[in-house]
This record gives structure tokens, C-alpha cells and sequence, in this order.
């Protein structure tokens, strides 16, 4: 009856710690960057920015983004940093810093906290931010707020409303893995591996924002609810209808492997099937980068219609996903 | 048996209003700054930052940082914020912007989220900070990260650690009024009202931060943990020792009222009282800003001996305060 997570005999608690104690958990033997003055221990941390600042936050809240049984500490902590440092990627932006707010149960283990903390810094390493401070409190489920501050560089920040007709709609990242491995989780198995792994921690396709802001991206959204849901907010930002070419989209291996053993439509992984946080964004004819695949492309509003996504120009029936994974 | 908060007949919930729209209970006419490009709604902020960016956060959980019965929704939402923006203050910056996460629970009512919402703004207002993203969930408890970003224009950043012996310390702010309010409170009384709101709500001494730094503040914290546990702070990042003058600590009306009401010395609360969030900071003699008062000073740390906090010459009980006002 010992709960995951939870103190093996011998391992110390939390509770035990105290406040000071685990904050040095998370800040002993911190790297910090040239651009970081002042990191953790003081009032506030204090850093330059390079052009405008970018600033994303998120909440991760065990049992409603994750759960103890399904992911090891190390995969919280990096889901935690990829899905906000996803939405940098998204503006085009670069990493600098970030901060993270704690809640955690007083009962949970010291071990957990450790491996929790290593899958931190491992992220926020690959994503390029510095943890440069944050904050610990009680609470009954472990509660994860990570703000990521990145800047621009002198670059135009992409946002989500830049889109015009006749661009071409492209992607790179993955797309429907996390679904899939959701998918299995949820029927009490663990293969195939590589979907499984894919839900417990997005492969954020670092460096790739920056790559489409130089190319001339005119719009970009990371995919964290599904491809049809967040290329919807691209259409209504910028006024466009998004056209898909279902041929074009990719339907990776795992996905056909998933479908195939639970009987549905590997298409509604790819179309429906979010937190991968792969790249979407539209460019002019031309500028599609190197490594991007194109899987559409806009088109102007016909006409007393409202912006929406198509499908082979037809709309995407919207029961085809996202509450799927929801619940 | 309604819980505080919960939803009156006919009050729709959180859980009715969908993600979109509890989005744009916050996020509806917010005011943006000239140094706010873009604000809520795409997948990061962005925003110009003068100087050195400064950035700190903080986690609020019901239950243990407030409780629902105790304190109106207006009233949390602007604690979120000042104990936020007063580590800001404590670093002697500027406010730019800030970002929230939000755990809400599904069966938390609309007006309960719209008076939260208007107390944020109301603080972000007073604080000098503006609104510019956040992040919104389902948790089991109310839990709040706010994270603030302000700027240095110029001016040197005042740490913990740069007092010396022979210096004056300072403080600008209450002592010890909230400690007081939640003595009352927690004794089921509601008076002298003016302690139970300054629980309620930390008057931050907004502006005195930067008016410490420009006069030559050599080492500043916030009163969050109390007066003794802060300045111990200060004390061993400085390597100094910290003597206090008990005849010079403000020891102001309501906490005499509830002192007398409580049978305790009110001196508990002025040095163990936390969440007041005054300034206190160390000056050279002579750069004492107008409206600090004078409460003691930094002597050598005599040989073999530890930086600490002393009053009147002598060790202060470390039993006399903090624990007090924790569990």
C-alpha cells in the first residue's frame, strides 16, 4: 500500500528537510550562465536580456498532467521545463532563464525530490535556460510552476496571428506519440517503449523556433492540443483558412502500431493527439526551412465563413480528438 | 455546510465557464504597458526590459498561505502579488510585468475567480507591474504562482550580502501587524480589524526599494519570515552581526491592542511576525532615505563567533517567535 513516490523505508521525507535543506536540493552545484548576476538565494534572481524579453508559464498538477505510477521523477522534471520552454520555441525566441514554483507533499520522499530536480536541470540544460531561483511550499498534490524567460535577440518575436492565403503550412517535431503512448498507459501497458517514454517527457524540438523566425516564419504555435485545436488558434489569430493534405501528414511507426492494437485511426493521433509540442508555422513559398515537413497550406476565408481547419478541404469533424483525450 | 468560496445557487462555476473563458475573466480590458509588446494570448509575452532583468516567484496554496474563510478573493488576489513584487522591491528594481499559474478547483465559483482577478490587477497596479500572461488549471486546492520581472534601469541591485560592520539598519514598512491579524483570526475574533487586514494584505512600501538603492543601501531583504529570521539572513551573507535596538523598534498601536488581549509581548511580534513584507536595509551612516527608521546596527563578527542577530546586545531566544507562527 505504499504510495509511489512515497517514503521507501529508510528514505527521508520532505517533511523532514525542512524548507532550507530542500531548496539546496534543487540549487547545490547549479550551473550558471555569463548572462546570470545574481542567481538562487536572494530576494530575486537578476540576469540580461538580449533584446525584448519572451515569458511563458505553466502549472503542472500531479494527477491532472501526470501521474506518480506512470512517470519517474526524472520525466516530471523535464516535462515540466520542455512544455514551457516549448512556448519560446514557439515565438521564435532563445532561452535564458527560468524560475520554478514547488508544491509538495510533506511525505514525499527525499530520493524523489532528488531525481525530480536532475530531470529539472537536465532540460532546462538541453532547452538552454539557467535555473535562477524559485520557491518551496506544502501542498497535498505535488504542484510544478516553472516560468521560462527568453529573449529575442533583435529577431521578430512569430506570433500566432502573422499568417496570409497561399503560405505553406509546416511542421517539425512529433506529432500524436504522446496520444499514443497516452493511449497505452491508459490500458494498463508500457509498449511500444518509444510512445510510452514520448508521453512521460515531449522531444521539443530545440533550436527549431529560432530556425523558422530566420526563415521568415509569418506564424507559429508549439502543438500542445492537438494539431487541429492549435492550428484553430493560428486560423483565427491571422484570419486564414489552414488546408491540411492528410497525405502529408506523418503517421510515425509507433502510431500505426498503437492503432493498430486498439483499433483506431492512427490519423486522430496525428490530428488530435497533443502535448508532443512540435513546431507548426507558416512561411511564404520558399522559406520552408530544411528538416520541416509541409503539411498544408492557408488560404484565404471564403466568403460569411469564419477561419477554421480543413482537412483535404473538407472540415475536420471536431469529435475526432482532443476530448478523446481528455476526459 | 456551503463551503466559503464554493457556489451560491445560481452562481456558475469554473468548471461551467470552460478553459477559454475563465481565460478572459483575467485576461478582459487588462491595461498593457508602452513596454508590453505583445501581452495574454499567444504562446509567451514579450516585453522590453530596462537594464538587468530581476525575477522572482512565489507559490500560494489554500490552506496554507490563506484561507477562504479568513480572507475574500480580492484579498488573496493581491497578497499573490505583493509578496511577489516585494522581493522585487527588496532587490531595490523596478516592477515590468508579471505572469500567473493557477490551480482552481472545478467547483469554485465565477465571482469567487472575478473579485481574485480584480484584486491581482488592483496589487499589479499598485505594485507598478503589469499582467502580461498565465497559465490555467484544475488542482484540488486554490494554488497561485505568481512570478514577477522587474528591471534595474541602471542602478545597482541590492543584495543580501553586502553589509558591513558599522553600518545603520533600517526598515521602512510594518512589523509584526500581520502576525498580530492572524492571532486574532486565529482565535475566531475579526478585531482590531486594522491587524486582521494588514494579514489579509501586506502593505508593501511600494517605491521605497529603489529609494533605498539610489541612497547607498549596502544589503536589503523583504520581512517575510520575521524580523530576527530575515535579518539572520542578511547577517550571514554579510559575514556581519546585526545588533538590534529595542527602544528604537516601532511597536504600533495594534499590536499593543492585541498584545494586551492575548497576554503576550508585542516585542514577538515586531521581531518574529512575518508576511508584513517591510523593507529593512543597511546604510553607511548618514544615507538613512527620509521615512526609514533607524532600528540598529552591524558590528564585526567578534573572532570565533557566528554572524547573528542580536538584540540589545544580546542573543535573541530563537524559541521567541517563528515556530510561534507557523504550524
Amino acid at each position: 500500500m505504499n504510495q509511489v513516490g512515497g517514503p521507501a523505508s529508510g528514505d527521508s521525507t520532505v517533511a523532514d528537510l525542512g524548507e532550507f535543506s530542500l531548496i539546496s536540493q534543487f540549487t547545490r552545484g547549479l550551473q550558471m550562465s555569463p548572462a546570470v548576476s545574481l542567481g538562487p538565494g536572494d530576494d530575486a534572481a537578476v540576469f540580461l536580456v538580449n533584446g525584448s524579453a519572451v515569458c511563458s508559464v505553466d502549472m503542472l498538477v500531479e494527477g491532472v498532467h501526470f501521474r506518480r505510477d506512470w512517470s519517474d521523477p526524472t520525466h516530471i522534471g523535464r516535462k515540466a521545463v520542455a512544455v514551457n520552454a516549448a512556448d519560446l520555441e514557439a515565438m521564435g525566441a532563445f532561452g535564458v532563464s527560468m524560475v520554478v514554483a514547488l508544491g509538495l507533499p510533506p511525505e514525499l520522499s527525499v530520493p524523489w525530490v532528488r531525481e525530480f530536480s536532475t530531470g529539472l536541470r537536465e532540460e532546462a540544460e538541453a532547452a538552454g535556460v539557467v535555473v535562477v531561483g524559485g520557491d518551496v511550499t506544502a501542498a497535498r498534490d505535488i504542484t510544478i510552476s516553472v516560468t521560462v524567460i527568453g529573449e529575442t535577440r533583435g529577431l521578430p518575436v512569430v506570433t500566432r496571428s502573422g499568417a496570409a492565403p497561399d503560405q505553406l503550412v509546416a511542421v517539425r517535431g512529433r506529432l500524436g506519440w504522446s496520444a499514443a503512448g497516452h493511449s497505452v498507459l491508459s490500458r494498463g501497458f508500457r509498449s511500444p517503449r518509444v510512445a510510452v517514454e514520448a508521453h512521460r517527457v515531449p522531444q521539443v524540438p530545440y533550436g527549431q523556433g529560432a530556425v523558422a523566425a530566420m526563415a521568415g516564419a509569418t506564424a507559429m504555435i508549439d502543438v500542445s492540443d492537438g494539431l487541429l485545436a492549435d492550428l484553430g488558434h493560428v486560423a483565427r489569430a491571422s484570419g486564414v483558412t489552414i488546408d491540411l493534405d492528410s497525405s502529408a501528414l506523418p503517421i510515425d511507426e509507433p502510431l500505426v502500431t498503437v492503432a493498430a492494437a486498439t483499433g483506431v485511426d492512427p490519423l486522430t493521433f496525428v490530428l488530435s493527439g497533443g502535448d508532443d509540442h512540435a513546431l507548426v508555422a507558416c512561411f511564404s513559398v520558399g522559406d520552408v526551412p530544411m528538416g520541416w515537413t509541409i503539411i498544408g497550406r492557408t488560404v484565404a476565408v471564403p466568403t460569411h465563413a469564419e477561419p477554421t481547419v480543413l482537412v483535404d478541404g473538407e472540415l475536420a469533424p471536431r469529435e475526432r480528438g482532443w476530448e478523446h483525450f481528455r476526459t
